[in-house]
């Protein structure tokens, strides 16, 4: 890969997308780069018009874009980056903190559309090499499945158990289901103690939750760990658990904060005001840092190369 | 191009995306094909699901979607390119009957990226043809210097033609500016009497309208026609001189109604009631059907190859 061996051997342009502007400056301060003077911005029309006004040509490019709320954000991007490459980028190398479009990942029904592995396809003709955290792999064994650039996939999981045994006394934790459990032990680290929900499906829509024995964790404050909250739903199925069980309201705690529709409401409806994610999407429950996280990634990708 | 050939070997899938639902239904109607079953939605997270119930492998396939406001149209309209081509669709052409995206087609300053150069890579790589009507070619001189897949450009300007002759007593038709001078000159189509106003620009604001001497026309009914009616202020301006001179409020004819952010307010402040637009882009002006020309243009797309 030609991209990624320039970033740090020259000094990066770092392009903040609309939103990442904090980030953008935290990667360019920490990489010895700067951040790329850029104007995005909407013709009345509704079209996306762009100028990078800094010097890009023969420069690394570092492109700021988490990807939440990815159909609004995935036209700008593209054209951004082509952009750049037009104008003679030596590279891009896009830097999103959580990457989208990754949960459709196989055809459940005839007909569909597998559109994380289209949308990988589209970054990855754009794009040189991509740097993401915790990427939603399911079905999906590893991100080379989905993006043919290279790539470093980093943890934020172990974070959130540093924050855990900062902030919260006698804790366990506690994975709402399965696909969880790769988080879950990561947070972990060999010496918090977790448990590990299950989920039965018995027809469409009925999902019953088991639980494994919880009576070793008396006295203890549960704090539930998965990689994303979305609708919230599977949170607040293993909440009503853990208090039927007799235990106080857990702590929620997420990677990836996306709060999707009424998520927020349906939390505090669920008496569960104790959120915490990290900082890979913007929201007032962000509580955990991700830059140095990133930073090392992005050297890691350098020095893969 | 393996493409368009099959399109009327083959009867056609005829795909619509949101809001393309009526000319879908005419177009298949017109080639002997049939809608396609389709489910197009969002996911609580905003990102989009898509599932194609019409059997589609081995059938081409002409996906239905005019590109204004494009940035919201392209994330879908590229992940069901992409799904139709996963399924096995024979072809994939599309059928914009406004094509977006035309107008940023040079770097009018440094660092500006040449967006219409952009979207024309991104939706050649996703399509196998393409069929449009009157797209904005200025600096471009041809569709093909944008667009490397097979397509076919027809033109609505005869149609408003057709339209004034039935319904304006004594016309005459005005071109706001040089670049309108081909939409007007198809639609006179060697019989309606017609003008063509110049701009000339002195600093970065102040333009000034030169228009020829207008006395020939007294007592004609004066018809403003355009290729697109974006924010209104090519014809507001126009009609002001036409006012000026002593003529009725003019009658503006586009083929593009855009309306982008508050044309159709400014369009009635200035005292211009009548407009009239083909329907390219849904909108209570639309006086001009275009299905007949897009039915026509598929055709030779088809006997092109």
């Amino acid at each position: 890969m030609e991209g990624s061996a320039h970033i740090l051997n020259d000094a990066p342009l770092v392009l903040a997308m609309a939103g990442n502007e904090r980030l953008a400056s935290a990667l360019a301060a920490a990489l010895d780069g700067a951040v790329a003077d850029c104007l995005i911005r909407r013709f009345p029309d509704g079209e996306t018009f762009i100028r990078i006004d800094s010097p890009i040509e023969g420069r690394p490019l570092v492109l700021v874009c988490t990807l939440d709320h990815a159909d609004d954000k995935l036209v700008p991007l593209l054209l951004a980056a082509a952009t750049a490459r037009d104008l003679g980028a030596a590279s891009i190398t896009l830097v999103a903190p959580y990457l989208g479009y990754m949960r459709q990942d196989v055809r459940f029904q005839p007909g569909e559309g597998v559109t994380s592995l289209y949308v990988g396809q589209l970054l990855s003709s754009a794009v040189d090499a991509l740097v993401t955290i915790d990427p939603h792999l399911h079905r999906h064994d590893a991100l080379g499945e989905v993006y043919s650039v290279p790539h470093v996939t980093a943890s934020a999981a172990p974070a959130i158990g540093v924050w855990v045994r900062a902030n919260v006394e006698r804790p366990f934790l506690v994975g709402p289901d399965a696909e969880s459990e790769q988080w879950v032990r990561a947070a972990a680290g060999g010496d918090l103690p977790y448990v590990i929900f299950t989920k039965t499906r018995s027809g469409d829509h009925d999902v019953a939750i088991d639980a494994p024995d919880l009576a070793q964790f008396a006295g203890r404050t549960p704090v539930l760990v998965d990689d994303v909250l979305s609708t919230g739903r599977t949170m607040i199925g293993a909440a009503e658990i853990l208090m039927a069980a007799g235990f106080d309201a857990p702590i929620c705690a997420a990677v990836h904060g996306v709060f999707s529709g009424d998520a927020a409401d349906a939390l505090a409806a669920a008496g569960l005001p104790h959120v915490v994610t990290c900082d890979t999407i913007a929201h007032p429950t962000n509580a955990i840092d991700t830059t140095s996280i990133l930073v090392d990634a992005i050297r890691k990708l350098a020095s893969d190369d």
